[in-house]
């Protein structure tokens, strides 16, 4: 395994738990545990209510800790990006892991085929995304050499189909049929089913438009399904959908399987869609504690910028809250942040002022951390309960 | 010393050293130890010419071993924004440090004065910005508490004045008399001069918008410097620059001190900018090294998204090579990259294609990585020569 030598946790951070939340040394990233719990509780609910499985999305929190949380919540596993994620995860204890992305090159199959062995050995399963025959060959070369003639593990693979991303996956259609039967053409390999995921419609801010855009997905998997199930091969498992469109394919019938990850932290903006009706209403709970440093006439400058939390996908929002009033966040680069008063608010923040962002997107936020400071009580006279690793920051191979 | 605790180098890492490029799993950050080495001499020589010192930001590179090439090249010591990256370089056997940045939490501030003390020991110095009185004050008493009466070590205190950036630092005029007279009050403080760097500068694509830019700097540097000299307290140091402005600064006869950083490097964003003829030449020398894992009609996917590489500062560039042709980037999210032929090439690249990767933003890019891989003799032929740790990754605090 490449991947991951542990980073030590600190004194420091040993030191934090058990004090409250004004002890946190700024940046830094803070999760609030209670509404982790919440979250998690309306995901479950949701998901037994429609029927249908959840395996979240780990490339998001990259913590072996919250990948067991959820599975005790009733997740089947977890599904990650990168195969030093997939080791980071089944390093850290979680044995019922999928890698939704296609894996290629040789000396990577090698410890997919690793990997597969490990989990199995603890009555786990791996899982992996195909989009290619070659992809599948040179899959079923790594699990064979792994085996070495003998009998060994066997990985799920899941055809993935491009449903509109424009990225990865094959298009709609024969394509998939041809790399289904490949698949079956392998002893250490297993046909489980269909990836279909859309990262583009998570976004879209109507219901409306991510409905439609869902209705496209679904078109898309049942007319490969049905190609694929005409020539006498079961499609057991469809497999997909994110935070922003997941009514969607609880609804559709056709998906057997939630990847959403962004649920349980919620960004800024997630939030900002128009919210569906029946989606479950998951709450913050992911922040970047940060404190005012310098002071203007009408600005304030606080110690977060960039570098703590990402902004591919816009700013942070400033919790508001009644010590500072509703604030705006301007970009002040890699190490700062530029504070102005928003709404009717007058009252420029002061010197060692405390600012909660809630970032624009949790998942390149979580990676910029070595470990989530986890709160429980509240933000603001709550008390720092653990330490958690990001077990998988910087897994990228 | 909150920070760092480092990451131990895994054995993977090690056994690199001595390696082909072509063994370098991907994604991988990578830097070019020839160009690097070019890109140095280039600036002393600037440097020399100039009869001016230079202090390069280590916010850029994070790590102390870059750090203890740039004082062999003639720098003079490093710029670093936070506390803690400071105590990454002096940990990492680098003691001339300026913290160019407000430091106003009392808990930090006794981390800063036990630095100012370790690198006293060693013959060194630390520096730190300031932009207000209270700042000043609470700089003193931890200096004070840690002196606890007796005599010990002086940091430098350079006063920031806000010369564009409309960020941290005092207006230019008076204000900056001010905290000149109150950092004289305090035998632990000595008034080093005035900190005025303008980052919106850097960034302006015409040689003769940074041009008139950094005139505004130094008359607002004039300005507040005549106001501290007439009073009898003598301004011996200017310092500031990025590599966007740095021959603007370097010719004013006003600046003494250069802290241009990202020269070493040379990201995507900095060689946009049309270059004045008097700037040296310098290269590119960080990259991303990225394979093809998915291909589709018109477009490949490659491995490397944005946890890869930082997308502030625009998405990266990719190295033009004769194995690819022209190519465009896109983005692809978090962990991939759309590649598409550009200009005249018609060739899509195939399965198992490396690219090369110019990120738009040296600094956030790094800070995404626990390591960077160094390689002598070329991108394409070359070997790893050595792993250059990134020691601040993550330094927020």
């Amino acid at each position: 395994m490449q991947h991951p030598t542990k980073t030590p946790l600190s004194d420091a951070l040993r030191r934090l738990v058990g004090r409250p939340v004004a002890d946190i040394d700024t940046p830094a990233l803070v999760v609030d545990l209670d509404a982790i719990q919440r979250n998690l509780g309306r995901m479950a609910e949701f998901a037994r209510k429609h029927n249908i499985r959840w395996r979240p999305h780990a490339k998001m929190h990259k913590s072996s800790a919250i990948a067991r949380l959820q599975i005790q919540a009733g997740a089947v596993g977890v599904c990650v990006q990168k195969t030093s994620e997939a080791e980071a995860m089944v390093a850290g204890g979680v044995h019922n892991v999928y890698i939704s992305n296609e894996v290629t090159a040789p000396a990577k199959l090698a410890r997919v085929a690793d990997l597969a062995h490990a989990v199995a050995a603890e009555n786990g399963q791996l899982a992996i995304a195909v989009d290619s025959l070659e992809g599948v060959r040179r899959l079923a070369d790594a699990m064979n050499e792994r085996r070495r003639g003998g009998a060994g593990a066997v990985i799920d693979v899941f055809v993935e189909v491009d449903v509109g991303g424009g990225r990865c996956g094959v298009t709609p259609g024969r394509a998939g049929v041809q790399l289904a039967h490949e698949i079956r053409r392998h002893p250490a390999l297993r046909f489980a089913g269909l990836q279909a995921y859309n990262g583009k419609a998570q976004h879209l801010r109507t219901a409306q438009e991510r409905h439609d855009a869902v209705g496209i997905v679904v078109q898309d998997v049942l007319f490969t399904r049905k190609l694929i199930e005409a020539e006498g091969v079961p499609v057991n498992l469809v497999t997909g959908a994110g935070t922003g469109s997941l009514v969607c394919e609880a609804a559709s019938g056709v998906f057997g399987e939630l990847q959403a990850g962004s649920f349980l932290f919620m960004d800024a903006d997630y939030a900002a869609n128009e919210r569906d009706p029946a989606q479950p209403q998951f709450e913050h709970a992911l922040f970047i504690k940060s404190q005012v440093m310098s002071c203007g006439v009408r600005h304030a400058v606080c110690d977060a910028g960039h570098k703590s939390h990402a902004i591919d996908s816009g700013l942070p929002r400033v919790l508001e809250l009644p010590a500072t009033g509703a604030l705006e966040y301007f970009n002040g680069g890699d190490e700062h942040g530029i504070l102005r008063p928003a709404g009717d608010n007058q009252r420029v923040p002061a010197l060692d002022d405390v600012v909660w962002l809630i970032p624009g997107h949790c998942d390149p936020t979580v990676n910029l951390h070595g470990f989530m400071i986890g709160v429980g009580g509240g933000l603001e006279h709550g008390k720092v309960e653990k330490i958690i690793r990001v077990d998988a920051r910087g897994a990228l191979t």
